[in-house]
C-alpha cells in the first residue's frame, strides 16, 4: 500500500482544520480508501499566528516554495486565500505536475480557466470541493451525481454571513446595521464586510457552479450581483404578511429560449429573493447553507449543510485529498477532469433581459389618486399588479405603499420604477425586491 | 474517444426510465464525461410489457444471457428487482468481469457481501447509487463526499410511500386505512403494500447506508423495524399538539461507549418518530425522501429528492454509469470499491438496549388515582415523564392519555408498558412511538 504525502500551504483556520481533521480521522480514511496520507510540510505566515488548533512546530515551515518543490511531496492543498500570491502557489505546483486541491473560491473565480488550462497541460488535476459551500459536497453531487442531468435551475443559499445577518433581521425585527455590528463582534462578519454582504463572494460561488452546470466558465463580471446592505427591517415586515422570507439567493436559470446543452442561454445571478414561507430555503437559517438544484431528469433536489468555517472545510478538504489519493495511486490523475467546457457558445443573459416577479416598497403620498397614477405606469409598460398593500395612513401624510407584481422583464421594471420615482406623490426611492416561486 | 456498450437487464419502469434519460442527455454526458455511451441490448420480460416509456423492438431482447454474455458489451445494468434470477444475473456479469449497476436494494441487503466478493475476485465493480433514495446522491456523498468524516447520526426518510401516507394523514387528519387505499387507488402504494407500509424497503435501505458510513455489513436481520400500520389519527394529531410530526425514520447512531472506528456499536432501526415541527425533517412531505447526516468534522448537513420514480432512479443509474465508463476507460475499475469492510469487529445494538425517548397514548378510566397508579409504574422502572395531557373527559368512562417519557432503555420502557397494560384503569394496548429531538 503505498503513502501519499501531503504539503499544505496555509495553516490558519482551514490549514489548521485540515491538520486537526487528519490527526482525528486520518486513519480511518485511510482504511477506507486504502491510501494512508501523511503532512510531510505546512507553510505558515508566521509560526505564531492564531489558529483554531494548534499544529507541532515541526511540521511548518515559512517557505512555501521549499512545500511545492519537495520532491516527496505528492499533493499539495493552497489553503491561503487571495488571489495574488495564491495564484503562483497553485500554477507552480500544477507546474510541477503535482495535483492541488484549493478552498479558494476568489481565485477560481478570477483564473479558473488559467489555473484548469495549467492542470491539464502539466496531465495533473485540480480539486476544489472546499472553494464552494463548505462541508456540502455540492461539486461532487452536481458534477459526477447529477452527471446525466440538464440542470435547469439552481437557487442557493451560499453565504453564511448573509443568511446569518438576515435570519437575525427577522427574527428580531432587527434592522440591518444594529444586526451587522452584532455579527462583527460574534465574529459572524468581518471588519470589512464588504466582500460577504454586498454579494461578492456569493458571486465567486454561483459563478463556480454555473460553469459546473452548463459548460462555459461564467466569469464574475458576467454575474448581476446585488447585496443584501439595502433590505429593511419594513421590507422583512412586509414580506412576512404576504407569505415571504428574504433570502440572498445566487440564482441559475437555463433560459428556454437557449439551444439546449451546446449554447446554453442562462441567467446567473446574485440578489435578495422573497422566497415563499413553505418553501424549504425559507427554512434554511442561520449561518447553514443551502443548494437547491433541479434537474430534468432527477427533479427537485437540495443540499443543506455548514458552509464555512475550520471543520465544514477541512471536511471537503478530505474528500478532495482521497480522490486525489486513489488518482495517484491509480494512475489516472485526469478522471474527472478540473472543469470540462463542452458548451463553448454559452452566454449570460443580461440582467435587463431577466424576467421575474417583484415585491416593490414605495413611500407615497396619502392622498386620494396616488395609487391610480403609480398603477398607470405599470400599466403603460405591461406590468401587471398582484397584489397592493397599503397601511391605513393619515390623509395628507406619507405612508409605505407594497405592491407585488407579476412576471416581467427587470429592465421594464426598472424603466418603471425611475418613472414613479418622479412622481410627486412618491417620496423618496423605491424599493424594489425580486420575489421567487420556483416554478 | 472509446465508446463504451451498455448491457441492459429490465426494461421496465426503471430500465425504460434509463433508455428514455439516455436518449435526453446521452450526448450531454458523453461532453461531460469524454466518454459516448450507446445501449446495446435491453433484456425484457416481454416486448409489450406496459412500460412508461417505449423501447424500440430492435434494442429488446427475451434472453438475458445473451446480453450478458455478449462480447461487445461492456457494462451491465440490472434493473430487474428481485433477489433470485436478479442474483444469478449479477453474479453471471460479475464472473465475467463486468461491472454491473443496479438499483436493487433488496439483493443488496439480502447478498451484498456476496455481490462485492463476486466483483472483488474478478477485478471488476458493483454500483448501486440508485439502490438509495433514487435522485438523491447518498451513497456518492457519504462513501466520497464524507470519507473523512466519523458519522455519529444518520437519520433518513428513505420510503416514499410512508412519507406520501404519513403527510396525507396529517394534512388531512385521515386515519391509515383510508389513505392507503386511496394512494393505492392513485399508485403511490402497492397493491401488496406490506414491503413498504411495514418498513421492509426502509430496513434494506437503511442497512446499506449503515453498512457504509460504519464499515462493516449490516444485516437486514440486525435492523430493528416497526412500520406504520399502527399509527392512527389520534397519535397523528396529540403528537402535532405537542409540537412534533410522525415520520418513519430510518436512525444510525454510533453509540457513546463504541471503540471508534474499529469496533464501532450503533444502533441501525426503522421505527415511527416523533420528529419537532421545527426539524427539516418535519418539513419533508409526500413522496420526498430526505437524510440527516452528522458528521463528527463537517456537523449538520441534509440531503433531499425524489426517492424513487422512473428518473430519479435513472439519473442515480447514469451517475453510476458514467463512473463506471471512467473506471473502465481508465482501466481503474476498482478505485472506489464496492464496499470496504474495515471495521469487521462493528455490532449493532439490540433494541432493547437503545436509550430513546418516547410518546405513549394509553386509553385509561377516567377516575381519581388514574394517573397516580400509571406514574407509579414508570417509576418503579426510573422513567421520568417529561409531559402529561389528558383531555377532559367524564367520571368513569375512558379518556385518552398522552405522556411524553424522559431517555430510556427500550427494553425498560417495554417492560413498564406490560406492567401497565395489566392496570385495571387501562384499556386496551398502549401505543408508544419513539421521540428524537436530534441532540
Amino acid at each position: 500500500m503505498r503513502q501519499v504525502n501531503l504539503g499544505m500551504i496555509g495553516g490558519g483556520t482551514v490549514g489548521s482544520g485540515v491538520y486537526h481533521a487528519l490527526r482525528l480521522n486520518g486513519q480511518l480514511l485511510a482504511s477506507r480508501i486504502g491510501v494512508p496520507i501523511r503532512i510531510r510540510k505546512i507553510a505558515v505566515k508566521a509560526f505564531d499566528e492564531p489558529r483554531p488548533y494548534s499544529i507541532p512546530r515541526s511540521l511548518m515551515t515559512l517557505d512555501w516554495q521549499r512545500v511545492v518543490h519537495d520532491p516527496e511531496v505528492d499533493i499539495v492543498t493552497e489553503l491561503v486565500g487571495g488571489t495574488t500570491i495564491a495564484r503562483t502557489m497553485v500554477l507552480t505546483a500544477l507546474g510541477l505536475g503535482k495535483p492541488v486541491i484549493t478552498a479558494n473560491k476568489a481565485l477560481l473565480s478570477a483564473h479558473g480557466e488559467e489555473l484548469f488550462a495549467a492542470a491539464k497541460k502539466n496531465r495533473t488535476n485540480l480539486y476544489y470541493e472546499a472553494s464552494v459551500c463548505g462541508g456540502i459536497p455540492i461539486i461532487k453531487s452536481l458534477r459526477e451525481g447529477f452527471v446525466g442531468n440538464r440542470i435547469t435551475h439552481l437557487y442557493g443559499i451560499v453565504n453564511g454571513t448573509c443568511n446569518y445577518i438576515l435570519t437575525r433581521m427577522k427574527l428580531e425585527g432587527a434592522d440591518f446595521d444594529a444586526v451587522l455590528k452584532d455579527a462583527q463582534a460574534q465574529g459572524y462578519a468581518e471588519a470589512e464586510p464588504s466582500l460577504d454582504v454586498d454579494g461578492y463572494d456569493a458571486q465567486h460561488k454561483i459563478g463556480i457552479l454555473a460553469s459546473l452546470a452548463h459548460g462555459f466558465w461564467v466569469k464574475p463580471g458576467r454575474i448581476y450581483v446585488e447585496g443584501i446592505r439595502a433590505i429593511t427591517r419594513l421590507d422583512m415586515q412586509y414580506a412576512g404578511q404576504l407569505g415571504y422570507t428574504i433570502k440572498l439567493l445566487g440564482i441559475i436559470k437555463a433560459q428556454p429560449d437557449g439551444t439546449g446543452g451546446r449554447a446554453p442561454r442562462i441567467q446567473v445571478s446574485v440578489y435578495p429573493t422573497l422566497v415563499p414561507n413553505s418553501h424549504v430555503l425559507a427554512s434554511v437559517n442561520h449561518v447553514f447553507n443551502a443548494v437547491f438544484v433541479r434537474g430534468d431528469v432527477v427533479g427537485d433536489t437540495l443540499f443543506y449543510g455548514r458552509g464555512a468555517g475550520k471543520d465544514a472545510t477541512a471536511s471537503a478538504v478530505l474528500s478532495d485529498l482521497a480522490d486525489a489519493a486513489l488518482d495517484l495511486t491509480a494512475g489516472t490523475k485526469n478522471r474527472v477532469p478540473a472543469f470540462v467546457p463542452h458548451a463553448r457558445g454559452g452566454t449570460v443573459v443580461p440582467i435587463r433581459d431577466v424576467v421575474s416577479q417583484y415585491f416593490v416598497r414605495l413611500n407615497v403620498v396619502d392622498r386620494p389618486g396616488t395609487l391610480a397614477r403609480i398603477s398607470r405606469v405599470f400599466g403603460d409598460a405591461q406590468i401587471g399588479i398582484s397584489s397592493v398593500i397599503q397601511p391605513e395612513g393619515r390623509q395628507g401624510g406619507s405612508v409605505p405603499l407594497i405592491m407585488m407584481l407579476h412576471e416581467a422583464p427587470n429592465g421594464a421594471v426598472t424603466r418603471a420604477l425611475r418613472r414613479i420615482q418622479k412622481l410627486p406623490v412618491v417620496r423618496g426611492r423605491p424599493v424594489m425586491i425580486r420575489v421567487e416561486n420556483f416554478q
